[in-house]
């Protein structure tokens, strides 16, 4: 039973104070022997934490590399940026610098930010499959009324569009918005559930309703979200130069044209969520790094690498990442040294949420050109052992 | 160009040196005009960090909570435990810390760890479909001698067994590993690149090979993972009371279970990587705070939450996580403020890979039962409202 | 060499005559010794044949049965309806008879068509992604002079809308219509060409397309049918009373509610079209009777099989065929014996298509209901020794 | 309610003879109105059909047409093959045929079976996951004994392994069976009942079983059976010249080439079974044709289309379809227009099953260039204007 003798420590009054933390982790070494020192050391004032943490503790360092610099030649993102990586994994930084040299080289990246979209999809509960069909006319009829009420609820978000799907006697109703600079996953929840209360008070019949019917699909990646932009979509590209691979990888492009064919092959038999070699590793030490949502990795991280190989033997390249879910305000992007992360990118506050997207796809294009030669040439192995841990 | 100018200082005697990130610091400030003052400081002996970055110019500071305590029946994890969660995301540690609570309310979870592997899969590229079954057939025939190959490079890797598949005229082939209490991917890498250079010694024919053809499936979600175990497949349990989700989370079992069958239609018609509310959450932050690669998350979010009303009224509940990478050995596991999270949860170490995949099981099942009551009453919204940041 | 000597004989003037047909059946004979005497064998005309086959020789004898009646309370089809089932296999249709007597004793099944589109979609590449995405705001801007190019073409085809994806430099453009009675898919083929060459003729910039991009998704399963319709969207209901199926099916249906929750999880797992037993049997067997084409039974078997326990111990069980793709006017519908069974159905000509829908669904779930219990039972092994073959 | 008055007449004792057939033409006639006349005439002598169908009130006439011929270089198919396709959709049998001559041209196709399996797979219930995992060993300990109650059943089925899952409490077991020249579902099914049986009967513990839980996974299309073949993994593989590209189908092998990346994007975004333009199409038709189970399609179309474009430019192209489905005994294949058109490829009886397996794979192969050419020369709307009907 989780009697009080077990309970960890709360103080409504100074909840995310140095000494609320102090007491519980006292309280913790009592239970269970273990030490928190590191943990309980920060330059941080505790002050800032609350909407971030509860039962706050201490602070985890995670060490930060920075890769680069990589020349982009985007819509928000114009310039050389030096990249924070965070991350505990050795040949990771060293990895995505190598391929931003390559990108440098080869004349920069090019990004583009397509579309972006933040959704909640309440589930829809009705007698039979009939009245799931009408609800769907009545909700398109009431738009702009829905939208209204929706929006009643934020000074930032908008409804945009609905998309539904009948299933059974149940209508799944996507909820599409525009959060500007936050990712905006609460925002549009608070939002759904104001449109859900008034389309419940309005619809002319009965109207059950569940808030998330799993039509989101928040926090778990889905096909939906490859095709249905979660997040921005944003597309990288580059040309790499044949003689600049040969010089700096010593990899051929048609080599390197046809690893890809086997690696795309070798995804779609996988029914893997990305075709390229390791989008994730880019994306979640950026996301640490620059206070995202550290979760939303997996959404983020589904997309399609694309290459063709050019009558001049060059090679284009691209990573599209249809749901990447990135913020440059809320969340975490205001602790100190998460700030700093994004100041250092000048990607901090309102307006730069697109030039973040841009950033994290060159990074992760970088990135994937990098090992898809060190796949190749064996180096993958040779540069684990000089670089990484497990001896 | 990436000229001399703009390159990150380098200082190969000496890389992770406080003075070599403050030199570096010092570039980026003059180059990007950010300050990384917080960045800069840290608890924590650099010369702890060769291995896990390259390019180190400080540490991000990610504040962690503790949920629970829970009770847990595992094999391996045994008691309480108090869950240490890096998260800058509001309301993730309440939710987490409420779902443990009702967890023990109904006599705690049971957590089972039933199989668990760690792979790397090369492609083999023949002359046509024929060569590429008879190497199959070949392969298996000469399982002793790749093994032995194989493991010369790793005194605790043991190649098990090989999954194949013929598409075109490649052979894709899945080596799979045990690999002790590390999460392995370098070490199956290294093991396998051995194994390879053995076969092209000694097939008999031609044996073109590519170290990966995306059948691992490394740092990405993919079905293959869901019906594979890439990690470990674990398993947690528990029987929710019906008076208890009454008292406590104003929660009607049977509604709970209709609930739960609205979701399971949402992710099959989403294609979603997991079927329950939010896996990914709980498993970022407690991976975050334990030093597991970060990326995993993308894996090892994958699966599949399970109910049966039960004739009293009560409600059966299980989550199967198939491709859960974790490690308490190498990687991220050794720096201070992550070992010292694992230490908090007796997960230090040597025999203890197992022990922390229950936790995390556990972990997981207490956060979906706590939001998919919230999304059910509505207190989701308003939770974030009284959590969190984005108001 | 495909030399004269080897090639099938052919007749421009009379290509489809009894003649033409006999002298290549003995063309047949006297190449691979193969009588093909029954094959010979036909009552119809082949003069109906010019539009349905070439190279024509004969015709297939396939055995009709018929299942039901079945009470179907639909839109379009309303009463009882005796459904003709073209198969080789036995048992076959004494299950879905079986079905159908469930279904009328619990009063009948519920029908509802709630959408339905033919799609073409063609791949439009660029230089870049960002011309891609400029392209596709173009796209929106001109919709109503593209719809007018593509309905130049067809007398029934009507474009509703576009979806567009951006992949690459690459925009990937759904043209949806809708078809009529007619299955469509060459009418919207012919339709969107047309349109491609008015946009190539005015797109104010260069514009390669090619017509398909594999994301019509046409004659092969794909997830993105399974959220937007390509045919018929169609849902069949029906609740099973406790009694009807005790004294019927010897089945609780709290079991039968327990092995569907088995089923959906296995179907999870597998990643699997469809999580029912097997709708394509019912599906394939009454396209063949019908003159649909056998083909897309693929995209057709796709779906959502749904159920519900009721607090009276009565279940609620529910199909939705997302993408059910009939005809009832054009292509094979008009062949003599197709035609009887449509007329059969009453479902031959204009004004047709959703009543044939809402009975393809309705036999669907008969036979699914029929299935569950024979496995749940072990009679599915039992009646396979008595009707079928595979003794 | 189905009272007397709407029965379908049966008659236990001659139940599939003409008599009895036109005695429920006539009572159709009756309560629907329509004739059916022709599908009352056929050559074959019903007494054949008992096994195959019930309630047997006639025939369907499905025209076929003959491809071809095709120069196959297989291991069981070796020679020139003329290809009988039953369907009602014009193009078709030109369009394979097309694609046929340019394999000839190109020097044949190359075909190999590389694996067979059928399966049944029960789902195992438990207390816990535990209980579950313990099951699982004891079925591996237990193999010889199982095999030998599975195989009781069958003269020509033989177990040869498990596949295993745990997923909750439940332990899926996929059951793997040769099965000689029949399709074998029903064999499987049979061998897979007993084998539970003796299970239950043997293990010490409680042991719930459902013979089947979706993992088989039968009459539908699914992930799993893309990996773990379900009938035969089959491989068809050319060569396409680049001068005969150019001379007979208007197309540059590079543009050919290109067009397949594009493909290959569309297919991975869309989430598609299959990534070729179609290979439903001549499986359908092929199985119609002779007499295989129809519903099978949905799994049989499944596969994978890979090119490699060579360094001179030709192209080659292979297909793999993972899971076919083919009999050349059993089931309909002995019915006489289906049994004729077997004959005229020497696939009919024992031994000939990987015979016409290699035949539809290199149908498909031909009948996948044909159309891939269409779309790009747009001859794809322009012979559907000539051959086909939705003009």
């Amino acid at each position: 039973m989780a009697n009080g003798k077990y309970r960890i420590p709360r103080d409504g009054q100074n909840d995310h104070s140095r000494e609320q933390a102090q007491t519980r982790r006292q309280f913790l070494k009592e239970h269970t022997g273990a030490e928190l020192s590191h943990t309980g050391q920060y330059s941080i004032d505790p002050a800032c934490l609350p909407g971030n943490i509860e039962n706050f503790i201490g602070i985890v360092q995670m060490p930060v590399g920075v890769a680069g610099p990589v020349d982009i030649d985007g819509e928000d993102a114009k310039g050389r940026f030096y990249v924070p990586l965070a991350t505990t994994e050795g040949t990771l930084v060293a990895s995505y610098s190598r391929g931003m040299r390559v990108i440098n080289e080869c004349g920069g990246v090019k990004t583009t930010v397509v579309e972006q979209f933040m959704q909640r999809a309440p589930a829809f509960i009705f007698d039979d499959a009939r009245q799931a069909r009408e609800f769907g006319s009545w909700l398109d009829d009431n738009f702009d009324a829905i939208k209204q009420a929706a929006e009643s609820t934020t000074s930032i978000g908008r409804l945009t569009h609905f998309e539904q799907w009948s299933v059974s006697r149940v209508r799944y109703v996507r909820f599409n918005y525009t959060t500007g600079d936050a990712a905006g996953q609460n925002m549009v929840g608070k939002a759904t559930l104001a449109a859900c209360q008034w389309i419940s008070d309005n619809y002319p019949g009965d109207c059950e309703f569940l808030l998330s019917g799993n039509m989101d699909t928040d926090k778990k990646h889905s096909h939906l979200n490859m095709l249905h932009s979660r997040g921005k979509r944003v597309i990288a590209e580059v040309t790499l130069k044949q003689d600049v691979m040969r010089k700096l990888m010593k990899v051929d492009t048609r080599v390197m044209a046809r690893s890809s064919v086997l690696a795309n092959m070798g995804a779609m038999l996988a029914g893997a969520a990305y075709n390229g070699p390791h989008s994730a590793n880019g994306i979640a030490s950026l996301f640490i790094a620059t206070g995202q949502d550290e979760a939303n990795v997996v959404e983020s991280h589904a997309g399609l690498l694309s290459h063709e190989l050019l009558p001049n033997g060059d090679l284009y390249l691209s990573v599209t990442l249809p749901s990447l879910i990135v913020a440059t305000f809320g969340g975490g992007t205001g602790l100190p040294t998460q700030r700093e992360c994004l100041e250092l990118l000048g990607c901090y506050g309102k307006g730069k949420a697109n030039k973040l997207a841009e950033i994290v796809a060159a990074t992760v294009l970088a990135g994937d050109i990098s090992l898809a030669c060190a796949v190749i040439t064996g180096h993958w192995v040779s540069s684990h052992d000089k670089y990484g841990r497990n001896r």
